[in-house]
């Protein structure tokens, strides 16, 4: 059966955010340091439709997360930044245009309703409205012999996380200090657990941690 | 001139302890997992006055922490886990004894005034109470020409970060869950800003990623 991944990058201080995330900032006050490692790579700029990039240590790493991926599970924040109904929410269209960078069926949570949308390059959204559970499911199916990716946000981490359903974690500590923001788990309340770590990759600007969940 | 460095541990959701700390469990609920890596070790075990332990990667980098320090600055809640005067701290002799682990002189940041005492061993434990560019500068020349080592805690390492006096931080991300607790420079308000990681190494249970700090 597919595997629930999650792939998060946070700082050397604990947070996945920085400080006052905005519709127009959804990352927070230096949050999209958290991402400069990742931007450069061959394998990120290829199903964003550009050429060249950086290859290396982070570039296999990051064409592996690809690979994995059947299907994708996010929060509805994540999606377009907003909440309440889909009609007042005005980055209802989400990030990323006609040819979203995904190119597998995406499974959107939220609490309110909406069609499912095919965009260009294989991507496909569905909105999903019956839980975490709900959606897992779905994406499994869709996921074929592949794995799903949990894309976030931190509480729809948490919920998988909390639900026990998330199999897997890597974290990506970036070389960036923010001071203040979100943390990952930090209201979570589960019982302290150690981990099994599976794999370290280190790179001048950023460690991967991979590790399995423990069933809590 | 002596180098002020900081080591401290930290969970893979970022805190350097547990939640609801109190005197009998300084470390917070779960907070002892964080350093479970370092108690086997030989370099650990040797200043504790035991025998025996684990060599290898960590016990390697363990002893190269213990061997640059020339003197040692601490806060008073790690000292004694107490705060307010010395005559109302029910653990104001501190938690290590007649022959401390630390055989160099230490610095306790304090409001406080008191004596300074000399242990077995070759610690001495000076109180400082005019602030922590004079416990810095007493540390420095009593370092020789070895390091300083900020022992901790949380607070006191914020305090030294936010004054720019801090060079070098090393964080022991153990493979620990904890979901909650303290985290290192949660409440700092510094400005987001990359480090130069200098050196990253990984083993089971640990991996330690040593940075320089920015002069923010």
């Amino acid at each position: 059966m597919a595997r629930l991944k999650l792939d998060i990058s946070t700082s050397l201080d604990g947070f996945v955010a920085g400080p006052n995330a905005t519709l127009e900032n959804p990352l927070g006050v230096g949050g999209d340091l958290l991402h400069e490692w990742v931007v450069p790579l061959a394998s990120w700029r290829a199903p964003h439709g550009l050429e060249g990039g950086e290859t290396g240590a982070d570039d296999e790493l990051f064409a592996e997360y690809l690979a994995f991926q059947g299907a994708v599970i996010m929060g509805r924040k994540m999606f377009s930044g907003g909440a309440g109904p889909w009609a007042d929410d005005p980055n209802a269209a989400a990030w990323w245009g006609d040819d979203p960078p995904f190119h597998v069926p995406v499974f959107v949570l939220t609490h309110h309703p909406r069609e499912a949308e095919v965009k260009q390059g294989g991507t496909t959204f569905t909105f999903v409205t019956d839980g975490i559970e709900s959606a897992l499911e779905q994406a499994r199916a869709a996921a074929g012999d592949k794995d799903v990716a949990l894309a976030g946000g931190a509480s729809v981490a948490q919920q998988y996380l909390k639900a026990g359903l998330l199999d897997e974690i890597q974290i990506h500590v970036a070389n960036v200090l923010l001071g203040g923001g979100t943390h990952l788990f930090g209201t979570l309340g589960i019982d302290p657990s150690h981990v099994e770590t599976t794999r370290v990759v280190a790179s001048p600007s950023v460690t991967h941690i991979r590790f399995e969940v423990p069933r809590v």
